[in-house]
């Protein structure tokens, strides 16, 4: 039978404390439900007793028609020199009303005495009564030994202890934590089993029933290893791990789900998420850096969109001879797809692979692909690339097979800066006239900078031609200066990535002046837009 | 004696096919020069022979004077069929005239039968027919064996017979390869103590004299592994890594040299960089982004800016009781910040060391420098980035030093761009009026793009009054959106470089217009040197 991993993610209270991540109670709520979709077992959530935002969450989270995910409330042991019943924290963990709750205790006996500044006895009386207080009012309860393995390297003995005190006391699982993320997977494996054998012992001699004696673990990226400590545990026995589906957290963040759930079910052979649902990994975590207003790291292992890019022309060849040749797993495994990127360094196979999802018809040997190779390499000379540029290539690609009919023409435009600004105007205005299908209409617009007044003139003229253009915006705008020598005569190279909420493309312009280049770049995202719409609606080929 | 882990970066060849990656010329003798400066032994660096930008690099590179570094060209086993003599290939990498040379093999049986589809037998030769050859012509030859871990998996003998084959030629050190990024570290411990008996018996029973027999690592990152993987590799035995500065490269990216060398050089007590390096390795690390002109990504393991920040109230409590209770490591130990989101104590040493230059009376307890902190964190906050621009770096301590008296003013400006253009007018056209100790001047300037017609015309409304401005001329202009999520209408930093023949110096700009922060950056390149002038010729501080 297939071992099972519970999964705990942390998002929405680990992921919470990373630099520049704020979540409102609807991007919580939404969170929620993304990773439920996903099949993430246990869903930690805050402490209700922490702040009203959070109470608020748990108490319209309850409402949620959840299917596979379970909220846990976090909190601390109870306080030091106060019982359990009066202390008012736990009793707001109780108060969030969920079947689990996840405590947290010390491990280290450096932060018992330095940090809490109490005895070593009264922490373990701290840990060994607040599992069993809770597990009395019939939670069960997750006990995370903070900083596990910093104590385990530096009082072995103690921070055993501390794992006894919540095993005999009935903790369901132990976690055992790299709180400050500096572990070793070495370290991780000897800690993971010796803390194995003391809580499998405590449970054995425990006049409690029913005792797990489950371990997990609870990583963090501060030596970019937190993948790699996960998997060195769940290797050892480990049988739950924590962590955020993107890797958000504290400093360097929290063990990255997205990134360990894939090695966790196809290399390790174990499960972690229910059948299936291993295949909308990709699409769930980007919809998850939609909510949090992130972009998902383009090199993120297995859902990044660079996970499967082939720019080496020796590469894209293996791959199109053997897929296995230069990829560790099949992408769709995972949800993601494989791209071959256009560069001076691919080969024509990969530009057949990418001419053919617009025309099926064109093999390696087609004419066309000999000239476009051709046309590709006369324009990386000048300084365009299209490796990050899908839209453009496809309008190039359309353009040597007669595929492509130009919607719209720039007729003319002016943009200008000026300083000081009047009080009337904005410091950069610009107007565009556009011809299309034998009508022309001039539009203006201001903006904060020269290229933000153009784009808002030329989808102002178009909008009357292509009401569906309202709903395209520009999510990025990146400038690249292609040759440092000539300074401000040099040729700039603009990439910009545009959405209409659906979709998602890039589009390039390369020119000496950066507001023509990024005019080229702005009429080819406007252009594989309405293509594309045209193409759907229409079920006809242009 | 502390263990030697020979570094080679990799980031201009491997690094160069990383999507969106691309160098000029000029780049990579940056690059170089970096990381140089940073103690790394070897530089990988392209293969001439596969394009002339290569060619014109190693060219260009001899003339470097560099101190640590040595470089090395890169390429493949000789062809099929071929005599190494006959190799177009092979020649052009001993044409790069470096002392090192690294050349990759097959050792997947799959590869060497599917992909390059000739026989096991002929794939050896290949191998040790090239190490032959190359070290018959004086060269180190370094060996990677590509797909070695999936080949080790695959068909064990075969993979070894590889090895074998390269050790037994002479490869001086041999390189094992986890190409598509998808070993795990149990793995990669066991597949390279099987290649060191190997290719240690294989030296051992070699007629040749001197065989190294060290074995090394070339990681991926698709799995999240490739620091785990190489410590794993280091931890067996392996005394040469390889890896980029920043992880770019193909998909993933590869071993990530930022995040892995402090833990080689701290935890695991082997010496990578020559003494005192460690301590430059963040502020290295920003000067290759910056040149690669990506952004440092934030959560970077030790040299990223949150890496030792403490958001959670609980957190920085223990930090400011015990520094090491919520940290890994000494953020100063790599020369990083730990940075309390509410406060801040760190950097002054090094500001105080920079006022210096301007004002030796200035120490680091001078209250000029508590200032200049808090200027600094504010304009930080505000995109401003000062790492790769020194130029505007020092005329803020000026400003806060009362050591700087503006030498002109910008009264108004006005650029435009427009498409079509006329018969007389380029693309873009600007006009700038100054005002210079009580009489103005407006001059006007076309140029290729807006930006090179504002410094043109502002250069030329300055000549009257400051005709040493002649000799400056602009050699690098780069553009940088800060934050992409607002697309066109976001902020943007330009940071040029210039030059008057003998000094080179850089400064920035930051605003929502790409014109106004160009503005920014020229004044200040310009009060740059004129200051600087007037310093040296009247032999005064102003």
């Amino acid at each position: 039978m297939t071992a099972q991993v519970e999964v705990l993610d942390t998002t929405l209270r680990d992921g919470a404390q990373g630099e520049g991540i704020s979540f409102s109670v609807q991007d919580k709520l939404e969170l929620t439900r993304a990773l439920d979709e996903l099949g993430i077992a246990l869903i930690e959530a805050g402490n209700p007793g922490s702040n009203p935002k959070d109470l608020e969450f748990f108490r319209r989270a309850r409402e949620l028609p959840l299917e596979n995910a379970r909220l846990c409330a976090f909190g601390a042991t109870r306080k030091k020199g106060l019982p359990c019943g009066e202390d008012p924290q736990l009793k707001s963990l109780l108060d969030a009303d969920t079947e689990t709750v996840v405590i947290f205790g010390k491990s280290w006996d450096l932060h018992v005495t330095e940090i809490l500044r109490t005895s070593l006895k009264e922490n373990l009386d701290m840990i060994a009564e607040t599992v069993a207080f809770l597990k009395a009012e019939g939670r069960r309860v997750i006990y995370d030994a903070e900083h596990f393995f910093d104590g385990w390297l530096g009082n072995a003995e103690y921070a055993l202890a501390s794992v006894r005190a919540a095993a005999e006391s009935g903790a369901d699982t132990i976690v055992l934590c790299d709180t400050n993320g500096g572990a070793f997977p070495d370290t991780v494996k000897d800690g993971l089993r010796a803390a194995e054998e003391t809580a499998a012992l405590a449970a054995a001699l425990s006049p409690l029933e029913g005792l797990g004696g489950v371990v997990g673990i609870h990583a963090h990226n501060d030596g970019g290893l937190a993948a790699a400590n996960s998997i060195a545990a769940l290797q050892s026995g480990a049988r739950h791990v924590q962590g955020t589906l993107l890797g958000f957290g504290e400093r360097c963040g929290n063990t990255c789900l997205a990134a360990l759930i894939p090695s966790v079910e196809l290399k390790l052979g174990m499960s972690c998420l229910p059948q299936g649902k291993l295949r909308r990994l990709s699409e769930i975590s980007r919809a998850v850096a939609e909510i949090a207003n992130v972009a998902l790291p383009e090199e993120m292992p297995y859902v990044g969109s660079h996970a499967f890019s082939h720019k080496a022309g020796m590469h894209a060849d293996g791959i199109l001879k053997l897929r296995r040749s230069f990829e560790h797993i099949d992408p769709a495994l995972v949800g993601n797809d494989r791209h071959f990127l256009m560069s001076e360094v691919g080969g024509r196979s990969a530009i057949a692979e990418r001419a053919k999802k617009i025309d099926p018809a064109v093999t390696r040997d087609h004419p066309v692909i000999a000239a476009l190779a051709a046309r590709l390499k006369e324009l990386e000379a000048a300084g365009w690339a299209f490796d990050g540029a899908d839209g453009s290539f496809e309008l190039l690609v359309r353009r040597e097979l007669g595929r492509h009919k130009p919607l719209f023409e720039i007729l003319a435009y002016r943009v200008g800066s000026e300083h000081p600004t009047g009080e009337a105007i904005a410091c950069s205005h610009a107007w565009v006239k556009v011809w299309v299908d034998g009508q022309d209409e001039i539009a203006a617009a201001e903006g904060n900078g020269p290229v933000n007044a153009l784009d808002g003139a030329l989808r102002r003229a178009l909008f009357r031609f292509y009401p569906e253009l309202a709903k395209v915006r520009l999510e990025d705008f990146k400038v690249r200066v292609i040759d440092g020598t000539a300074a401000t005569a040099a040729k700039v190279r603009v990439l910009i990535q545009s959405t209409d909420g659906q979709d998602h493309w890039s589009t390039v312009g390369v020119s000496e002046d950066i507001i023509d280049a990024s005019r080229a770049a702005l009429v080819d995202s406007i252009e594989y837009k309405l293509i594309g719409d045209i193409e759907r609606k229409f079920k006809v080929y242009l």
